[in-house]
């Protein structure tokens, strides 16, 4: 408890809750960072499919860029109508839900869980690949440094989601600031007639493998859709701004949308024109900042900050996803702890959770971005097309003032990201889109049976309308002892006055001893009976439970209480050294209608 | 428990215990295995030691074999005299505890200790190395071997002792029938000036490197001494022989040193007059057998039945540790549970403990015999020495018939000992021996700090003189709930008339939902007050336990029960959706005085 509490914080009230609200600057800071960071790897994605092509083909990623923003303009417009619609937190799940059934929500829930994992792995790879890039030396350990910063990342997401805000504000606007000087120094120099530094690594592809096919545009289309990843996670945090947060997340959505849409332009531009291809051990950002500053402090900085905001990233899905397992578990599809709140106003079991296969993902993947990524988007924008359709549906169901216009909005929407869908799940299938592909179904059976055992449950546990209790019934106590001392006489004392029938239980092993105690009994008793039994087996668990057994046959309505006289050492280690019995037999009694377990505890000084 | 029962077989009755007497043909089978397939490897060690010398140098492998035949013969004439003085069973640890006083028993105990855990793990090594003698394929498996062979030892342990002395007896004496007839025919041969085969093998030295010293000659005898180790093992075990035991336990042992003997010189005169020096990738035994009898049924049969009587050899310690486990366990010098009978009549604990630490072993030192050796013999000596000291003062003190004589063999028995384990100790201490030397200490201190917690307990737990047991005390019953449902009502039904004083207590998280709650409490509440905290945290584990802390402060004399409603699924996967908060509960709840745990099981159907 103590160092939870130096890890964590003191524990905040209810009250405080309010004034845990973002400000629009500070919910950039959080929110966003899941779709800004992604520059940081997406022009090198469609890079890398291009030069599979050969050098020449390389300027095609201008066009894809340019078809990706186009696509992001769509979606923002979309979202900032859910946002609007949906102020308490429209997140795929909800709107789903809401709009197409539980079905479709449930899809999107599965697809939003996936993604949250992704996010955080994908974001923690590429977060260490900017490092490696700029320290070389630090490659052979970037599984270590990953999961290490899956582990941080977890713990300052367990003191809550403020701290995190505060924490995180200052590297996300160094980030922007140091991007965008990066862009405009690389234009004037382009414009000057300045040459760039020429960048020497090893190319990640030797030689050309395909020809320039539609498929492959379609795939390096595919894998720069990895840009709008993260877009929607302002809508599922609306709740989370300051009033009016409808407004104010939008606002925050639509500046979100422009620095992205820029940045990522920019990047894929000034990549095109500094002729850069892809590096196996050094990132396109990475390149195009040592060919504008040489490596000195800017590089430096752009690599900090750019490694920054990606973790920041990582930061971003431990908002979200317990968020979403919240919802799932109020709804009965989770276990209902992931609906807790911790003591810091987070729910904390959702986070440990997040964070566990997260860094499966690095350990299992290597800690390689690139070999995430095809896992990635298909998740994202199946809950994108579904969020938006349920829009549809709504705005056909609701109407209401300019329904047209917004329905057009979100149809256009729903439309686009239903196609990009299909391309991503389709060009990415062979490449590892079928992991997730595979797993959504599992995830959904996951869902539907904690939704069956709960629904069980309730049906088990509810009052039927005729049920009256019944008056107290008989209850037989049995202490089982092996000695007389004054654990047992505590155990005793407690169970005097409880009711008529107690019986102290010895299981006589060696009768020597039996004997001694039975004398003891006498003198310590309290005039309570003691029940010898004969053990042929010599096991004492067998025995009590027989005994037992037979008690409840005897009288089949009474309860039997079992008072067992535990002796609690000082110091957690010594448990070995005591109660193995009391711990069997406790075990064997869980599952015995009718018989309640009291433990009586006899506290050891040392 | 049904695994339990297929794996281990029905349990036995103490009526029973009788017939699991052994006969002197299984007595032999069950525990002298230990001693007789020392012959597998004691000359090899022997050769290993001489050949750092020189191929010269193997010839002296014949006096260093007579010399440890005669320390055998004085070692079985001290120990036959033990047998009859301890009928009860004379490990070292009872003789040197009864006439030497507690440190000397603790340290025979902990050098027992030891090396029961390497009988299993050198004899298991052994084993599989006469397995890849006949297989070499198999030579890069052998760990797993090694492993795979513990775990079902284990096994078969835990079934009964009887059941292991029927399953091994037939091996043993194939080994023992097998083996002389490779001496007599590899003598005939000999004698008729038959050439022997030529083993081709990678040698085990590349050059001389070592003079020949005395030291080197007190080495071979120390390596030679592994030959020695389990002979005490029948001491050990005179209750389990059938009547008269001391008499059927004396024979027998007088047996096993003659086959011991014989089979030892013959091998180490075998391997002298066959020009064999230490192998690789083959042992001692294996190439004699192969010279003999050539790659045929005989050779395969050979190696087989050495294999099993090795494995044999480690089912021995499988008998006489937990028995030395249990007897530390009634003196408290162990944790009692030791000391706790399975119901297999065997001490499954010790077992369970044994096997793993073996399994250690042979992980850590890579299944290599040669490796384990220099640990082994020492702490075997040690407790051999011990014993014939506590068997001296005995005669001292006791006198009786004959007493002197019995003195002199017992006093040659110590001295003879002593000696040994000073030469053992020395030579081998660099090559692994002292990790033996450093353990015992550890091992000691362990006992004693259990023996001390347990003492301070008993001081703590025994009943005053003058201490009656008080008048029964007020009890406030405490039902935490969380809504209303059957498990609640159960609890409540459970919980009324065994106290004046029951509270329901309800944490308020919800306002809307508690005030829900406490409408349907008005109908069902069966008249209990219902008391609603307000939780300014969310915490509901905090607010209960200040409420609970509150109740005791206001009666200081008094018990708080606290009745939790547990809900038990029917699957034990499905805890995980269930009774999260009961289970912080009670882990909080535990370290309170006065404070009583009460479940009241709701079992689900489904």
């Amino acid at each position: 408890m103590f160092l939870k509490r130096i890890l964590l914080g003191s524990p905040l009230k209810t009250a405080q809750a309010a004034h845990e609200r973002l400000s629009k600057r500070l919910a950039l800071a959080v929110f966003s960072s899941d779709a800004l960071s992604s520059v940081a790897y997406a022009t090198e994605e469609i890079l890398l499919v291009l030069i599979l092509v050969g050098a020449a083909a390389l300027s095609y990623s201008i066009p894809v860029s340019i078809a990706i923003v186009l696509l992001l303009t769509v979606l923002t417009l979309s979202y900032q109508q859910i946002i609007y619609e949906y102020p308490a937190g429209g997140g795929a799940y909800t709107v789903s839900k809401a709009n197409l059934g539980i079905w479709p929500g449930l899809i999107a829930a599965a697809a939003l869980m996936i993604d949250y994992v992704l996010t955080v792995a994908v974001s923690v790879a590429a977060g260490v690949a900017a490092l490696t890039s700029a320290v070389p030396e630090l490659l052979p350990h970037r599984v270590v440094i990953g999961l290490a910063t899956i582990i941080l990342v977890l713990l300052v997401n367990l003191r809550g989601v403020r701290e995190s805000g505060k924490f995180f504000a200052t590297p996300t606007y160094i980030f922007i600031g140091s991007l965008f000087f990066m862009l405009g120094m690389g234009a004037m120099r382009i414009m000057s007639g300045q040459p760039a530094e020429a960048v020497v690594c090893q190319p990640v592809v030797a030689e050309t493998t395909e020809a320039l096919t539609l498929f492959v545009l379609l795939r390096a289309f595919s894998s720069g859709c990895t840009a709008l990843t993260g877009v929607e996670v302002i809508s599922n945090g609306v709740s989370a701004f300051r009033k009016p947060e409808p407004r104010n997340a939008s606002i925050t959505m639509a500046s979100m949308a422009i620095i992205l849409g820029a940045m990522f332009i920019g990047i894929s531009a000034m990549a095109h024109h500094l002729h850069i291809t892809p590096c196996a051990d050094e990132t396109v950002v990475s390149q195009i900042a040592r060919a504008t500053f040489g490596t000195g402090f800017m590089y430096y900085l752009i690599q900090i900050s750019t490694m920054l905001i990606l973790f920041l990233a990582a930061n971003s899905a431990y908002n979200g996803f317990p968020r979403l397992a919240s919802l799932l578990a109020k709804d009965s599809y989770m276990p209902h702890q992931m609906a807790l709140m911790g003591d810091r106003l987070v729910f904390s079991n959702g986070i440990v959770f997040l964070g566990g296969f997260s860094c499966f993902l690095i350990w299992f993947f290597d800690g390689d971005t690139h070999a995430l990524i095809p896992l990635y988007a298909v998740g994202v924008f199946l809950s994108f097309t579904l969020s938006q359709a349920g829009m549809v549906k709504r705005w056909l169901a609701k109407k209401g003032p300019h329904w047209r216009k917004k329905l057009a909005i979100n149809g256009i929407g729903a439309v686009a990201t239903a196609i990009a869908t299909v391309i991503i799940g389709s060009t990415k299938f062979m490449h590892g889109a079928w992991i997730v592909v595979a797993l959504l179904p599992l995830i959904i059976l996951w869902f539907r049976s904690i939704h069956a055992h709960y629904e069980a449950v309730d049906e088990q546990i509810t009052l039927e309308r005729d049920h009256r209790p019944p008056q107290p019934r008989k209850n037989t106590i049995i202490v089982p002892i092996s000695g007389v001392n004054r654990a047992v006489i505590r155990a005793l004392d407690y169970a005097r006055g409880r009711s008529a029938d107690i019986r102290a239980v010895l299981v006589n092993i060696e009768p020597e001893q039996s004997a001694k105690i039975e004398m003891q009994w006498a003198q310590w008793g309290c005039g309570v009976q003691l029940v010898v039994l004969p053990s042929p087996y010599r096991s004492v668990l067998v025995t009590l439970l027989d005994y037992i057994e037979d008690t409840l046959e005897k009288d089949p309505q009474g309860w039997v209480t079992v008072v067992i006289p535990e002796i609690l050492p000082a110091r957690w280690w010594q448990n070995i050294l005591h109660n193995q019995r009391a711990l069997m037999l406790k075990g064997a009694l869980l599952f015995k209608d009718r018989v309640v377990l009291t433990d009586v505890p006899f506290h050891l000084e040392r």
